[in-house]
């Protein structure tokens, strides 16, 4: 059974609390709960992480090393500046697909770069948790590493 | 049944003969052929269309209106310049969703930026063909207009 | 008398039907219909092409050599990028009068740069229908070619 | 019977003396003529006022208030600097056309930006003393406020 | 008793009457009002000057020398974009604290960039009519010269 | 009584030790103390939190929901990267006033542009301790929410 | 007998009509003629295409597949903004000459740019005709495929 | 007998009281004097003008049509910025040198450039006095118009 | 005896795993291994700090005030981005040599700004483990603070 | 008989020694004799001068007034800086062909801008030594000046 | 007597025999009789020196640190881009006074900047051979070292 | 016994003589001695060469092919423009070490890009004469070739 980290970056945790226009009502909590019964159905093992720490982040892409086989990352506002994500993505050789609820492309100027992009396999953005799903229903097609 | 028109740009119909290392070995008939299948299985109605003119392309959205629930949408290099197909896509009001087979943030600067993504529900890139069909999963799931 | 191509770019076959706020009510076919009547009360022969195609475009733009006394020209999206257009305006020698109907300096960044404007007579945007004729004004008291 | 503001800015007042191959050989005092009887004919009673200094333009806007009903302004070279112009014309709430003899889109690279036009109505470029008189029909067009 | 100037740029007379959004309802002599006030209460004696013109900015400026111990400093939009105003302020070697009612780095681009702030002592923007006060409370503190 | 959170980003724990021409000779402890004189006067409630750690400031700027009522926010050199803490501001919908020793706008390049600023409600920059006092001064003069 | 594709973007139907400073007097048909001459003389058998639509010149260079030995490509002004040809000419997989009968690199500022030289075999600018001719040079001494 | 204006911008009025660093040590009286005497030298009849405001500059070059044989011009800040004085600059016809006291392209990056030295016949800048006695020199030595 | 902290950013603690081509196969601890016995060899006391954290890298440089006679700083990608790391160094007056395994300056485009590197003594890049070595060298030759 | 100049700039001399990938394996001395054999099958006289030396470049193009028709430049590296040599260039009036034996377009960003390009003649490049073999062809077409 | 070198750098040696409209009919030859006969009625002694070399031109300025009292140095093409020769002038410690016979900052773009500016003490441009007697003057009036 | 050559680019020779500040107060032939002792320990055999001249310098490295094991190179400020010894270092297939006796990266805007550091083993900055020796204890480390 293919284990999938599901890690969430700064502020992610508020998603539901506050501006629903661009994120929806769902709680952090209420997508956990999507993220895992769909993975459940496709026969993956997710664990969850989330922080606001840029250091907490790479050190738990780091912890991936021998023990997932692929990551869902949504790095939230670091996807724009942080090279040392960008790195330790690369430096850990497995599989990361990139997420954003929101449309990064629609949103401020700032948002439409991301760095940690050229070292992940693909991205996904605009659709909410479903962006989530998309990207477990990619890796669970992946052949097993 | 919702109606999707799975919109190509220029030079998709030329994958599957060259440079398999970007975007693998089936045909355009392969690609659409998967798309069709995956469509029927979640019960979507699909057209195909690929054009090389940026006048076509935006000829054919405008024949979506009041005829198509969703549209697919490669681009091709037309993503990276093309505003008068932005303004198509925003005019017609429909649910567009970019896809890409490649990761577009992971090769050439000029790749890096699509101008039709403002306008777009959303971006998926990075799949091969499954960048299609995860964008026909969105349009399934989106409530009927 | 003089005889004049009201020519329109992308997208302007679809006014009237969307975006209200930007281009008003009237359809494709309104607008035309008054511009024809203003020609009349001028005493200028118009004929009104519109593409959604730049080759097409620059077909047209071509045919009024020898045909033509000037040009009314909606490039649409394509008045910001396309070269192409521009060189055809100006190696057909003709007084082409360049127009908008929205403030296109007032709308996002990439509208505020016309490429072709500096092979046009002149420019007037913001006005709606009033732009062209406007333009068919100053092509009315241009001296005969 | 509508009160229109004739307002132009820096140099202005030089026109017909120097660089006819730009302005023509009208004098400013020729072009106020032309203006005033085109004026007359559209039932339009305009007020003139030429001044070299950004102050003075913008007390001139503010006077409006309430004694205008719309302005045609030609700002001079203040159009590609002024954004204290442009809070004046924001300020005052009353339509202004944007006017200029040359096509200023065709001359030196910093003459292609306005920063006032996001704030105008429209813009009439490259007709000589004729930009002015199309910005008067628009006025005499607008509804009474 | 240190003697303050007051010192308002372009378009700030008609705060109160417009945008009562960005700058509130208060007129411009409401706001007078409320610094004279706030003064008197800190012990400074205020004087206030208005103009729409630089070179009457810098007048002002140039006749604190000798008379004033300290300005309070409204360019309004001229805070973008003159040089010369910073120079005068550079010259008169007095403390001048730049205020702005709006916050200007939350607005448009152009005004995130104050060229008087290099030789301003500091900036207060975005608290209406309390900037100044805030403006004032600084200087009463500063030892006198 | 408003509750107030001093937050205090990287480096300001050690003001007074070093540079003393650029944030003076008070160390963080004394500018604590004065800050809290200060806010006692003014009737306000204020803890002081600093941290060297972006991940950190954002988790302490999320337990201020439903806990303060607003935020005086020295970002040290976060102010002019960290989208992170922009989008934390964002989210937690509190008055958050961006403050800061000395005048950013009047040192290196990179200091002028601060990310945070357009989700506070204002700045203050250069006053050293007092820029501090007076944000709390602004934030006892908000209406209680 | 090596096949070659002789093909021409837009306006290029217009030389000799127009521009002879820049383009010289011979008709399109003349240097037609020209090149076939010269191609006769070398062996080569030539055919021509000309259009000006982006979607028809990728769909002429897409039928070279399998058919010609190389392509001279005179893309007009879209050499400077089409990534839709590039990409063309790459996925073709055949020796594609880039020629100009100008010298692009001593006119205006956009025209220096060629978004397509990366995936062309070299550049012929500058030289009337006899850029054609050049590259049928180099054409016919490459080894045969 | 030669007329020449010697016209002085912004805050030239203070060099003397401030900054000698920079500008030495002589008032503008003193500058004025040497300035005078040396042109009685050179046979040239001086007149002064110095103002703080664009316009009024541009109103007294204006003046000097017919009236004056040359100008030397000190700019002051609004070197880096008028577009408006280059115009009136160029309207004129007249011969203008434009001197600064200081060597400009040693000092601030944004007084590296001068929009006004493109219509000036030369620039003379670092000499302090001296500047604009060379150029009274090169005034005297040019042919009488 | 000289104390040096050897301090190394993020990412860096996975050397030898990954990347040999850039890093080489030793791991971090046999890297460390090499830094101490030439540390050992040239009679210096090395401390070893790792942390993938910016906030806790600050941490560690602060805590090196009275502590440590310099530091060898291999900031990983948080040399090409935190301007709080250039606070942290500037602040505690230290002699910091910042080095890199790999040539940062042959790498991608962000890697070849260093923002810390204005307030380090100097740059050591491209020479792997000997870097560090190098940087030893040069601290233990820098006469006792 | 057309004399002609072979002028080779810094680095040529070391062709075919190493980097046969982008050069090939001929040395200087096979390109030359290729070219000398080129050069009497076309009647021409060509005399062959290379330097590492932009001063050495200049005077041997000085050196060609009056003593040679026409020049083949290949400038090397000096090609994307050397303002000195374009003036050269322009300064001694002959027909120069820019030649590359490289495609200059399809590497490094620095290779795709030539200074020197907008006073030559045009532009040869990808060809290897076949590219001087062209712009000789180029020159023999010339008429004798 | 005051020794003064005046320096030329590229083409200057070409002046008089081309481009008239730019340098004027002067030789070389001449232009430095009447440097020298000006330095003779002022009472300098002047020695030539003119290379189209970089290196030589820094090395003839290096012969001047105990052997002369100034340097009137024209760069030519190599004022905008020679940093060499800035830190050269520099190196030497001498005044130095930047000269051009044209106006560099109304020619092209890139002739706007001087990177050998900020060191110089002042600049001359757009006086012909005048620009150097002025500079003499500026010479011949500095206190003796 | 490995042959390294010392190779110094503009303006080194004056170190010692000038700006003891950024380079010392040794002179360039001490500088060379203690580069020379450090060398005999080593057992490398140096030799020296020093030229203002960029041409001169190419010829050196290009006259160490087959001659030298390895380079140091300072090349002064041609670092920061030349391409022409970057193509150079690359043609040569030999380590070479850049070095620099100040810290670039801490001094104007310019110096802080290399353009030979892409084509370099690595680059020591910042540390007088011993960037030197620590380049040399590099080379005498590397296997021999």
């Amino acid at each position: 059974m293919k284990k999938i980290l599901i890690l969430n970056g700064p502020n992610i945790n508020l998603i539901g609390m506050r501006e629903p226009g661009i994120y929806g009502n769902d709680s952090y909590e209420d997508v956990c709960k999507q993220i895992a019964r769909h993975a459940g159905e496709r026969g993956l093992d997710v664990e969850f992480f989330q922080s606001n720490g840029e250091g907490e982040l790479i050190d738990r892409l780091h912890a991936c090393i021998g023990k997932a086989d692929g990551v869902v990352f949504n790095a939230g506002a670091y996807t724009h500046t942080s090279y040392a994500l960008r790195d330790a993505i690369s430096a850990i050789g497995l599989p990361v697909i990139e997420v954003h609820m929101s449309n990064i492309h629609a949103r401020e100027e700032f948002r439409h770069t991301s760095v940690i992009a050229p070292v992940c396999r693909g991205q996904i953005a605009g659709f909410g948790v479903m962006s989530y799903l998309l990207a477990l229903d990619v890796l669970a097609d992946l052949p097993q590493i």
